[in-house]
Parts: structure tokens; C-alpha cells; sequence
């Protein structure tokens, strides 16, 4: 039942509900609250474009109307990775993006979406909500007028598809490939040519040998777009264990919300934001089954130890240079390498103990 | 800043909130919904207790104070392992404890909770969530007149203290060990003697040799009842690898429920069980590294692959027989069976094939 009511429902029923809020239910009344929300999404990416919607639904459902968020996917607002400026400026009141993306703005915020070797979703959220991180989340984007929530996961990312097998660090050299975020310029460091390509453009490049490898997203998003039939090797992940998304918001706007509508936000973006996690265990795993039933030919490859050693001492070099440049920057690394020591040694004795004796 | 809000807010703010429910919001007035949730748990066990109060919390913060929910923990009601009728009966509007308590009444419950053998806290999120879990959940206790939502996880549980090694199945013939629900059937069926023990008289129990071994849940919870004094052996876990909590509400009452109410009563259930999943995260990693610190001579150990392998076996056979007795018992089984074996695989090839490249 929760499911179906969270995921599906989109009508605001007045009904009993005037029991409760007499001044604001009746059902042809308006909403009292008229927000917008861009999203750094295209419409048809499902999973992320569901977490905003979701999101907007729960509200408009627990205010029983008082609040009406209208989503806009990037189609309309044109201005996918400027949505920062959207809600700073007051164009919009809040977005839907992934922290990361603001990295040339603000390079701590890279923290807050995934970053090379760093931790699984669940070592995150432990992060998030209890290690100090959305409070170091808060005083980064305090700076910039803007409050930041999370907005759902999408699990461990594949480490991309490669139109040739990488036995070696010395296959990396000069190699062609779209990685943006922290993680391109880890490949840099050994020798690769990390380059960013809009998504529409992705196939064709990869087809074309415009690029020679590319990472997306895993296998619910990655599959539909075609990439196995020009690079046959997709390998598992090491430069997003766990993309947390982020929902902006204008700070001086959600301020002057009645107490119960932040409240409400609140619980819906939290809400949101563990169902897109679930969603995307969910959706990796039945395309991941699928994927291997109608396209048997795909490669599954796990980097050789040699590579991943190489990338782990480059992610180690690429983090202490940027934190001797950036105060801010070299806080939140440091509390979130702290916490991933403590927290990975729980994770080694809870579930990876257990699933390795299922293995053994 | 969430986090702050979400875990330590209690007092109700009224405030700018009157602009929007200006008739449910003046600061004196008394709530007009005022509900009742039995907890299982006692008022010290932190994190179980806390989920509940959370949830209580963020209902009235907001409903704007037009819901207010009294929080009893078992010292109030003494019937911890009875809520479920007193929510059946109406004594009490909603409980929160675990679904698995009610197996003798309704032995599907138990895939509710968690089961050996069973899915990580990320795999049955997918599955509640998106794989036909919560409907399931819903058939079940809709036959008792109650709804069922999930109010937490504890991760992955450690499969309990033992006073002498385990190195062969030979062990376990005759071991006197406190372990509740399907697990204990799993054990006995494999020669162990397995009892039920108040939580007040565990440490004695083993203390004087009445039992050689017990369960509780992990180095969070267990560290502090001190049973790594009189039983020196930890080991990992095969029986809980992922606990969900429950919250049961009873039906008429919350049918009558104004609609916003019902959708914010959701999504505060929804928040309060990410919560917990992410504060059991938290506080068992700091709980284990500290532990390992001050009680060095604690003996982590795994099971023997012979152990492991006749407890698999065993399972399988207890599941077969109670499907063969129970239609419904037989299908939540089979649900979660072949959920888990495609969310498996995607497991492996994210999480795990991530955590073990770092360990090679």
C-alpha cells in the first residue's frame, strides 16, 4: 500500500481531510504555496526524474493542498547544469541536481554526491545523518544562500563501458573517455584524456571513436542507451561507490515557509530520497538480470589489481592537492575519510562477512 | 541541520506556521488527533526507541500540533510481546516492534522482519518498496484488521556470543543457545537446544551456564550488556542479515484519519525507518572500533564453511515444510526468494565487487 500511495498517486483528494484543515481543503481553493522545481534531469531519465516527482506529490498530499511545487525537467528551463544560479538568483525556488556538478564553484561540494573510493550508500547515509556530514553539507552551501537535502541514491555506478579490455595501467594512457567530476581528473593523473559530453551525443561519440570508453550511470539507465553494441566490455566501479542527489533550495525563501510546510519538505525530500535508492537497487538489479539473459556477450570485467592501485594512489594525490588549496575542502575530506575508516571496518564484519560466506 | 532537526526537535513550534493552518495553531491549544504507540522495546534501548519518538516527533512538528502521539515504551503497557493485540484491540492505537513476534500467529510475518539466509537492508528495501514486499505486507495484516509499515533496520546482526569455539557442526549438538524466532528452528534442526530469554536475564543465563551461547543484535546493543566477559567468542552473522521494524496501527482507526494526516503519518514512518538504518550504521561502527580497542581479547570469528553449509541446509528444509503447511507463508517465500536472487547478483556485481577490489 505505502508504495502505490507514494510512487503512484498524483491527485490531491480533499475528502475527510477537511476534518483537520478546515481553511485550506476545500478542493477547488489554491494552493496558498506555489513553488517551482528544476531539475538538472531530461524528462525521460526515469528513477531521478521520480525521486523530484515523488517528492512534489508528498508535499501537495501532507499540506492537503497548501502547497503546490510544479516540477520543470530540463526540456523547460534549458539550463540543466546551471540550476545552482537558478534557485540563487530566485529564478526558481528550489532544483534537483547532483551536489558534485558545482565543483568548479565550490570543490567540497564533490563530497556530497560520491567521490573516487569513497563510501557505500549505506556507510553514507551513517555519514550524513549522524557522522557530522549534512551539517557540513549546510555550512558549505550556507556560503551561497542556498540549503542543500539529499535527494536519493543511485547505488555503486559501473566504471563504464570500454571498446577494448584494460589489462593494464599502460591501456589507460591516452585513453579517450567521458568522466567528469573528481574521478576525470583522477584519470588524468594516470595518463587517460577524461573529456564530458552531453548525454544525447554519448552513443554516437563512443560509435564514432570520438571517445574510446564512457560511464553513465549502471545498468537501469546504461542499457537502453545502446553502449554494448559499440564497447563490449563494461567494467564494475570504483569512482562513484554511491551518487547521492541534492535538492537545492533558495535559503531566504524556505525561511519565510510556515514551520509545518519546512517540516513537511523536510520529511518529503527524506522520504524521497530513500525510495530512490531503493528504487535504484531495485532497477539495476531486474535490467542487471535481464541485461545478462538478452545480451550474453557483454563482458563483465573488474579492473586488474595493478590499475586499481594506480587510480586509488592518484585519487590519494588528486585529494591532497586540492585540500592545500581549500580549507573547506580538506574539512569535509577529512571528516568523511575519518568516518569511512570506522565505518568500513562494520561494514567488513556485517554484510561483506556475510555475503562472502555465502560465496565461500 | 536535518539532522539536528529530525533527531533532537521536540517542542512544537507554532509561530509563522499559523499563516498556513491558521484554525490547528495556536500555541495553547490542545491537539485534536491524540494517538497512543506501544513500543516492544524498553525506554533504554536507544535506537529502537528512538525511531518511534522520531516518528512521534515529526507528526506533530508537522501536523502543526494537530496530531500528538504518546510515546509508551514497555515499563507503561508490560505487554512488549503482546502489542500487536493491543493494537488489535484498540488499547492502543499503533505499536512499534517487529513483525517476526507474531510468527506463531502468522508465521509469514517473519519475511517481514528478517529471515536466514536472507536479504542485505538495501536488497529488501527493493523489495518492500518495489518488488511487491509492502503489498505483501498488507495482505497479511490486513486479514488481523491492522496495517503494517516499516519503522527501521538494525543491519545486519552478529550471530551472537559463545563461551567455547564453534569449529565443526559437532558444536553445535547440544548447545544450549538464547535465539529467537525462525533461526531458533533452524538450530534445532541441526542438534542445538535453542531457548527464549527475557533481555533482563541474558548476562546471568550465560554467566552460570544455563546457556552457552545467545544472539542479541550487534556491538551497538551488545557491548554494553557485557557478554564479552563471560563469553569470549563474536561471531558473524548468517540468521538477521538485515532486521526491519515495524510500526502496526489499527485499521478503522486510521481509516477515519483525515487524508493529510494518513500522508504525513506515512512519511514520518517512512523518514523514521530510514533513520534507523542509517543510525544503526552509525552507531554499530562506533560501537565495533571502540570495542576493539578497549576488549582486545574479544574472539571474532566466522563460521566454518561445514557450519554455514548444514545451517543453508537446514533452512531450506524448515522453509519447505511451513510452505507446505501455510498458502500464504509459501508465497511471501517465494516472493522473497526469487527477489533475492536477481537483487543478488546485482549486489555482487556493485557493493561487493567494490568492497572486495579494495580488500585484494
Amino acid at each position: 500500500m505505502l508504495r502505490r500511495d507514494f510512487i503512484k498517486k498524483g491527485a490531491i483528494v480533499a475528502g475527510a481531510g477537511a476534518i483537520a484543515f478546515p481553511n485550506i481543503l476545500t478542493a477547488n481553493q489554491k494552493a496558498k504555496y506555489n513553488w517551482k522545481i528544476a531539475l538538472t534531469w531530461p524528462q525521460n531519465m526515469p528513477i531521478f526524474v521520480d525521486s523530484a516527482n515523488n517528492f512534489a506529490k508528498n508535499v501537495e498530499l501532507m499540506s492537503g493542498g497548501a502547497m503546490s511545487i510544479r516540477v520543470d525537467a530540463a526540456e523547460r528551463h534549458k539550463a540543466p547544469l546551471n540550476v545552482f544560479d537558478l534557485v540563487r538568483g530566485g529564478q526558481y525556488e528550489m532544483a534537483h541536481t547532483a551536489s558534485y556538478y558545482w565543483k568548479g564553484k565550490e570543490p567540497s561540494t564533490v563530497f556530497f554526491t560520491s567521490v573516487p573510493f569513497g563510501m557505500t550508500a549505506q556507510e553514507q547515509n551513517g555519514w550524513f545523518y549522524f557522522g557530522g556530514g549534512v551539517e557540513l553539507m549546510d555550512e558549505v552551501y550556507s556560503k551561497h544562500g542556498l540549503y542543500s537535502f539529499n535527494g536519493g541514491n543511485t547505488t555503486n555506478q559501473m566504471g563504464g563501458w570500454f571498446k577494448k579490455e584494460i589489462k593494464s595501467i599502460a591501456d589507460l594512457k591516452g585513453l579517450k573517455m567521458r568522466i567528469p567530476g573528481f574521478a576525470g581528473e583522477v584519470l588524468a593523473r594516470v595518463g587517460a584524456s577524461p573529456v564530458n559530453i552531453a548525454p544525447g551525443e554519448l552513443y554516437t561519440a563512443l560509435e564514432r571513436g570520438t571517445i574510446d570508453a564512457l560511464e553513465w550511470v549502471g545498468p537501469a539507465l546504461d542499457v537502453k542507451m545502446g553502449f554494448h553494441k559499440v564497447a563490449p566490455y563494461y567494467y564494475t566501479g570504483w569512482h562513484e561507490p554511491a551518487s547521492e542527489m541534492q535538492f537545492l533550495i533558495n535559503r531566504k525563501k524556505f525561511d519565510t515557509l510556515p514551520k509545518e510546510l519546512q517540516e513537511i519538505m523536510k520529511s518529503a525530500m527524506l522520504s524521497s530520497s530513500f525510495m530512490m535508492l531503493s528504487q535504484s537497487q531495485h532497477e539495476n538489479a531486474m535490467m542487471w538480470d535481464s541485461m545478462k539473459k538478452e545480451y550474453p556477450n557483454i563482458q563483465i570485467k573488474t579492473f586488474p589489481k595493478e590499475v586499481i592501485t594506480a587510480l586509488k594512489n592518484a585519487t590519494q594525490e588528486a585529494y591532497k592537492e586540492e585540500s592545500a588549496k581549500n580549507a573547506l575542502f580538506k574539512k569535509v575530506y577529512e571528516s568523511q575519510k575519518a568516518y569511512m575508516t570506522k565505518t568500513r571496518e562494520w561494514t567488513k564484519i556485517s554484510d561483506l562477512a556475510y555475503l562472502n560466506s555465502l560465496e565461500s
